[in-house]
């Protein structure tokens, strides 16, 4: 008797393909995470340890899956995460992710490390997009960047504060991972920092980090930053509440729970496992982003019960966006979509922004 | 050394016998549950964790497995549970497994989408039986069904809530699940909407629930059916405590607490996890029935020690129904008649209406 | 590399071994439990949900294993629990395995069951041996019994009261379980009951049980038998505190914490689970033996520190018998006895009875 | 799709090459535990209990990994912990690991049983060197060898309290382990002691061990070695709070909570899981060290943050020793060094000895 837990997912299906058309140092840096990938793995199964709990007799004949960030109502309560470098992963590179999430309705998120400008990529990205942003040893850069977001109608700075140096990701190191002169970091010509090419000793991408990125940073460069723009800003990378509190001070509009998908420090905790602590520190004061191993609508639908004002994709859609381009990532993201009004429905909640944490029960009770 | 856990159960056998029967689609709209199949799976694994805790020197020369409900009393303390289309699965239909109830001493529950219409199954079912109805977008329909249900000796209704519209099931969509012209739901052919077969794109089921029933019902109209009849009412895929109290405002005799076999939203609790929330809420006002993974007369003996008033029977009996129609059903039946009454011996319980808590404890306590 | 773990055990050869030189019958009625056996296999792994905290600087120069019953001092703290039919396993049957206990010091139980009468064992038993009784419908049988075990010198007996009827053992039945005429009941030819040889359908064991003994004795019978007799009485078979309490004002010297070694009812609780709340409940008054699972000296100490006054050796030296008679027997006694010494020197207790709770911790301390 | 998890690690390869180039009695000596090695194994998977919790945020431009104990500020916070003979891993011997220790800046503890004498050895190993001593029969000898280590430049004693008897290592007696002339007991030539060839039934180990440890040493003992040197002495072995309470009113310096890397008694706590009660009792008034299980930096980091002062590296740096010698375990330990440095950076932590335990958090956390 075969079961359905016997056959692959969709999921799964996806991951495949995006392994069969990528070259295989290109499929590890996405699909890898740092040393043993235990938080990588942690991340998903931190899911598994939640129930939903519906309720019946409730009119779902619609449902309203928006949801509402201090300074924007979203259409669906997703965006994609900041990754870089998508023309590893497609030619179309992140014209094809961004507009995807433009026609399913999802914020975008760009990143520093992309493989195409924030000026070229405004076009075809939604009108709810943003800029994530690293923190240069040469501040001037940084001054740089938040100006050309604001001037190219980015509406919100996601500055990365989890990556002091980079993480160890042995699958990188092991496969000596570079990159070929059409990989570019596009965002960063101007500054002569841009080019990846040639060959290398170990990931080509840590090699980089250690050259640019600034080790030193504190919360009064948040503050800085802060002052100096009038975008709202997330700071991304924080797993800490004492961190979530800080953040409070520094003027920030929310904080993004993320453990860099597990790409950084391994064996941090899962963000769902993170999430909880944070929300209670400072979710009546701050918008709270998280991203980390949400697969499926009942995924999104855990983390916004959780706390979560909104829920970041990363891999799942980059592997999409390997496996066929625009269309794939088009495509989950509509059945995303699809699945987070079905599960919506049956678990009797029409409105998304009506759901709390009385639609969950821990998976395992512990019952006398 | 070959242990007995090497060795096919008695139950594996079953569900082999009918996988080798059945075309592998009929097999797979039995078998399987919705998505990822992670509740169809819980149900089973909640049973686990809980162990029979046994009184000695009690006289147990004779055993009574009768239990009360606030209608009627029962013989034994299970019923089978309503599933659609017996047809499918052996050619006497539900003329066999309601033959079979009988036989045995259980009530039998007949589904809205039974291949029998219920006043043809009313000559050979038990006399306490039952009919489930699901809401209708044509509330004329709803109500023809339940006048015919208390014209042909129906002596409760079980009203459906947790599908305002129908569960992913992977399996059915993958088959492409179809049925031919001599599976027809009998119940509905005075209206119209008895046809199933033809071409389909994905699960024929699917389409046509979404075609007929109503995602829109309120407890309003779960009042509405109780004032409606004269018929106790049950209320039935009840899952959260907040839902089991307003059923009680609402007037209905029961919540039978179910999550359809894992059939509706996929990673709900296991209905055995639910049930202790929903005995400790209404268990004094209301008969709290439960089906889901029950396999065994330890199972039923823990869900009515965790307060269940009958455990319903679903795939056990549809199984058995397959791999041999009614002489199979009946052995079934009556082999877990005597299991039971022998693990109440053992359990120094000769009266189950005595059952409660202090026959269990937690599978792993936790000491200290 | 191979790691200790991958290679047979001591305990794993010896079952091997009787595995080879029986009847696979009689091996199963040995190894077998009942119903899917999970309560055979939770007996065991309840053992590794605790550790052992050793002191240190104790001077263990000189070891004292005896531990104090109320009416006895035993040389070890263990004895051969109760098992029916020696002659099954090895042609010398209870002569072998009491004369085992008697070299290595332990107390040895014989059982109503036995293939070689009381009296007839008397003269290689060790002086502290005991009298299992099942309480048969013919209670002139139970007197004769006690009479008889009084005048052949047994110090205690031990009641059985977890056997009303008997458990379902599928090998057994499976089996057709019969036995040749050589194994007779030998105590109980005065009663015309000992021949169990012939055709059966299923267990001849289960058909004889439900023949003779009394599912309808009562804590009632329990105080007459001990009025009977001036000899101590332990109720065997008890998991409940309740039923502990109430063993207290029917004046028995001590419970007997045994589930049958999983033989029947299953899913009921490990022993050494079970025992907390029964050493919290009657600790103090009465004696309290246990069984099950035992396999090691460090097995002994756990269930000793968790406060039994001694340890029942079931099939650990069946099996061992079974392996090569009262040699094989002994073998595993002293190495035992050896093992308890070393673990003591290392736990840092030179004084057996000095041992509590404060020598174990919990397998896996949540901590925070 | 091959995933890191599924490649071996660097100590998996470290652990392989050393069981290629050792015979296999030696390789299993090394490798092995006592009894079912339930404790060797435990050690491990308590790391796995817990996750890091990073600031973020913090000035990681430079990292201070020092520390201080009572007597002596480390360089870095872990220490070659004492093993014996070293020459049966490598030609070099102990010549190679103390000069490993002392060119990657750890301490060097050699053991009583080293295959160089502590006099020879001092030319070499670390100026923070620490002698360990049994407590033989004969208290001459340990007189002689406590006067010897004070003059020889070591700068503390670490006495080991587990060993009264050695454990069963039942690799050792399955090899009837023994050793050639080559393999002496340097530190024992001047009593007559060091000759551990020729012929032997079971381990040679466990003989010679019998012959000259002394089981009855208590605390009384611990007080006189204290009274009769300068150097501080840590006791070595300890997993029992009171022992650390006990420990203080003896006057040492420090407790090492040890399982001896799971050789002693099986099923005791694993070192991380004992750690936590122990420096609750003692953690201000002696320093703590700890060993057993620790394979990376993060393994250091949460050994710290629960409260060690210094963490004891074991096996990890011996299978280093046999895979290459020096060169092997030097670059291990410097490899060690620079991830304990990356890590603390991802930790937000950049001074060692500002960690304490709101960097860790259960890894499963049980949320409500």
């Amino acid at each position: 008797v075969t079961r359905v837990a016997d056959q692959p997912s969709a999921f799964d299906v996806l991951v495949a393909q995006a392994a069969e058309r990528l070259e295989r140092s290109a499929f590890d840096f996405l699909d890898g995470g740092a040393t043993d990938e235990i938080t990588l793995d942690a991340n998903r199964r931190a899911f598994e340890r939640w129930c939903l709990l519906p309720r019946t007799c409730v009119d779902v004949s619609t449902v309203d899956v928006s949801v509402e960030l201090r300074h924007a109502r979203l259409d669906v309560p997703y965006f994609v995460a900041p990754s870089g470098a998508h023309r590893l992963f497609h030619p179309d590179a992140e014209f094809a992710s961004a507009a995807a999430a433009k026609s399913s309705g999802a914020v975008y998120v760009t990143s520093t490390a992309a493989s195409v400008s924030m000026e070229e990529l405004a076009a075809v990205a939604p009108d709810e997009r943003w800029y994530q942003l690293y923190c240069f040893r040469d501040r001037g850069v940084v001054a740089d960047l938040v100006r050309r977001a604001e001037h190219s109608g980015y509406r919100a700075l996601v500055v990365t504060v989890d990556a002091p140096v980079l993480g160890r990701r042995l699958r990188d190191v092991r496969n000596n991972f570079s990159v070929g002169p059409e990989i570019r970091w596009a965002n960063l010509e101007p500054y002569g920092a841009a080019d990846l090419g040639g060959p290398t000793d170990g990931s080509v991408v840590a090699r980089y980090f250690a050259d640019q990125i600034d080790p030193s940073i504190t919360w009064d460069d948040i503050e800085q930053l802060v002052a100096s723009t009038h975008l709202p800003v997330y700071v991304k990378g924080v797993l800490h509440p004492g961190d979530a509190r800080r953040a409070v001070s520094a003027g920030v509009q929310g904080v993004y729970v993320s453990n860099h998908g597990g790409r950084q420090l391994d064996r941090v905790p899962a963000t769902l496992d993170a999430l909880g602590d944070i929300v209670e520190a400072v979710g009546d004061e701050l918008d709270v982003l998280v991203d980390g191993g949400v697969r499926c609508a009942a995924d999104v639908v855990i983390a916004l019960a959780r706390g979560a004002d909104a829920v970041g994709l990363g891999r799942l859609v980059i592997y999409a966006l390997a496996a066929g381009g625009q269309a794939s990532m088009t495509a989950v993201l509509d059945e995303l979509r699809d699945d987070l009004i079905h599960t919506l429905r049956l678990l009797g909640v029409p409105r998304l922004r009506s759901l709390d944490r009385s639609s969950l029960v821990p998976a395992r009770p512990t019952e006398s």
